[in-house]
């Protein structure tokens, strides 16, 4: 038979998922949540309200292929409200169904033989897809104590370099200046940056990536409607080139590999974009609660604030699995492990704050932790 | 800067669509539009009920990430309507947005130094797509009177042929008989096929590829409900890879590369799916109407009744372009010039059957057709 892609034997199925669900499978009771970073709320009345008022215009008119790059009622919404001062258009604004489809679809735009920087612990599909794409210059960038917990330019020459910010795992958000740079690294290395801002909304002080100086030539924004609006189970995001010859390759990219995203979840996203982010200031208050009880309990960890996850340092002669064996089995309680994102992720597990019971996890915590540490 | 992948440098937009955006703006009056093989009717009531259902239950509950692979109640009702009898399970069916996107990301699954036979003239996105991912040996096999305007297995080695059956842009289909050729010639050659069958529920006379001995070791099958239930906006297809090892390097490409479709609309394509094809009814109406006028006409062309495209000769000293330039400005009825699909469309115009107003499209060929040929 015909031979598949060699580079997918390189791609392991991460052991550490593997493990955590047959220690899932262990556990009888019930569990609180804090894995997984998905919502735990429905979508908010008006949203609703919009997508189901685009499905009933689909069954009075007919509203047949979309154009592949999205609606331009969603990009000039997008645009006016996020970026119309940075010397771009809306042209400039891609809508699709993720970050993670876009993020590991965007390699396709470079060549096979560049060197790739992929933050560690970091979002596990970066690594995968540049392993499918074949790349064999991959290298980590740790963000561990020593680096505060994000990705720092590293002295080896990079062409492409994915950062989140805040990132996931860590929790951990770039200020502006650190941000800063990492667009100097780029420009001095003839560099771009993939810049997944799924957490955005969550900063306390956000800012705009474009208001530093240079970065519309070296960075490409992903943002999505999934953690702001929990569109997580309706697909929606929107990834911003500015500069060229990138904008127009994605664009001939998006015609010739995509055929667009459905009507009445643009409808909707255009509607989202003029609410409040209620969702995220309940997910914020479901932070500040575990970080206060975290405290309490003299535990270590960073994150909860800007980003809706918990970088917990587990205990002296814990590792990330025992520790996460130790939460599911003694406190009832769902964590991932840190090395579930990468080496650099031993010694920690994350909470994700996506959860609507902070109380009923505060019990859960303090029951484990009290009794056995 | 970094530079890009150079493959899009050898992706020539499609000139044949630039000169007919062109022609069009010319063009001052009220067009049939017989060009893009979109749908015309809105979405029937059941399925806008549906959907509508499937939206509101997402302001009930929190509705988030779905499998990547698609939800199984939707796997499950596919493989029992059309795949149970042929040894692989609901596990070997994928839902996605869009066979488009599917068949060029397949792409991903295989090795570089391929040779890939692809259909001229065939949908675009299949020639384009191969560039992009840097083919080298890309075969072109020719759909024309000769070959019955279908693809026919060649002398060389092909390691990958795209097929699409009924095919675009000629309106032919293969019978078994015929794609039986092609299964022999992929297993003597250790080839696979993606065949595309979007067009399927046009067939008089349907069949499943997998009823053919062999077929589930080669071929991997793409379905959609855009043309079977006017889902063109909505976005929902499902591809069948009853093959290992292309079964798993799939679904873990889908888990790395892609968040799932979203909610509401697997709900709506799950009860499309024992809807009857009623506008496809109206389309095959459209397409019987249309060739009775050509015929009448003595005009010479195939396809319109396997598929909602009719493939027209072009009359003696005319070329694509001239026929459709005539079409345009003597009929105001736009068609798609055949070379926009290859080089061996030439002397052809596409008739997209896809229109609610057949009667209207044929006044508007008689007025040109009577007057000047």
């Amino acid at each position: 038979m015909l031979k598949p892609n060699p580079h997918f034997n390189r791609l392991q199925k991460n052991p550490i998922f593997v493990d955590i669900e047959e220690e899932k499978k262990k556990f009888k009771g019930t569990l609180v949540d804090l894995g997984v970073g998905d919502v735990s709320k429905p979508l908010a009345p008006a949203i609703i309200e919009a997508l189901t008022a685009g499905c009933r215009e689909m069954g009075k008119r007919p509203i047949g292929y979309g154009p592949s790059t999205g609606y331009d009622f969603l990009r000039e919404a997008i645009f006016e409200k996020e970026y119309k001062n940075f010397g771009f258009t809306q042209d400039n604004i891609f809508i699709s169904d993720g970050i993670n489809t876009d993020v590991t679809h965007l390699f396709a735009l470079f060549g096979d033989d560049i060197a790739i920087g992929i933050p560690d612990p970091g979002y596990p599909a970066y690594k995968a897809a540049a392993i499918v794409a074949g790349y064999e210059k991959i290298f980590y960038l740790p963000c561990t104590a020593e680096t505060g917990f994000l990705p720092r330019p590293p002295s080896q020459d990079l062409d492409l370099i994915i950062l989140c910010s805040p990132h996931n795992p860590t929790g951990v958000a770039f200020t502006k200046e650190e941000l800063k740079e990492w667009v100097l690294y780029a420009q001095e290395r003839k560099a771009l940056i993939l810049y997944d801002s799924a957490y955005a909304s969550f900063m306390d002080e956000p800012f705009n990536v474009y208001e530093i100086d240079g970065a519309c030539e070296v960075i490409i924004e992903m943002k999505s409607f999934s953690k702001s609006y929990g569109f997580t189970g309706l697909r929606c995001s929107y990834t911003v080139v500015p500069m060229e010859p990138y904008r127009t390759l994605w664009e001939r990219h998006q015609n010739v590999m995509y055929n667009g995203l459905s009507y009445p979840v643009q409808k909707a996203a255009y509607t989202a974009l003029s609410l409040p982010l209620t969702e995220v200031a309940d997910y914020k208050h479901s932070g500040r609660l575990l970080r206060e009880e975290l405290e309490a309990q003299n535990q270590e960890f960073v994150g909860g604030l800007d980003a809706p996850y918990i970088w917990w340092k587990v205990p002296e002669g814990e590792t990330s699995f025992s520790f996460f064996q130790f939460l599911l089995h003694k406190c009832a309680l769902l964590a991932i492990p840190g090395t579930g994102f990468g080496i650099h992720g031993e010694g920690y597990v994350r909470l994700s704050t996506f959860t609507s019971e902070p109380e009923r996890a505060i019990a859960h915590l303090r029951r484990g932790l009290c009794v056995s540490m």
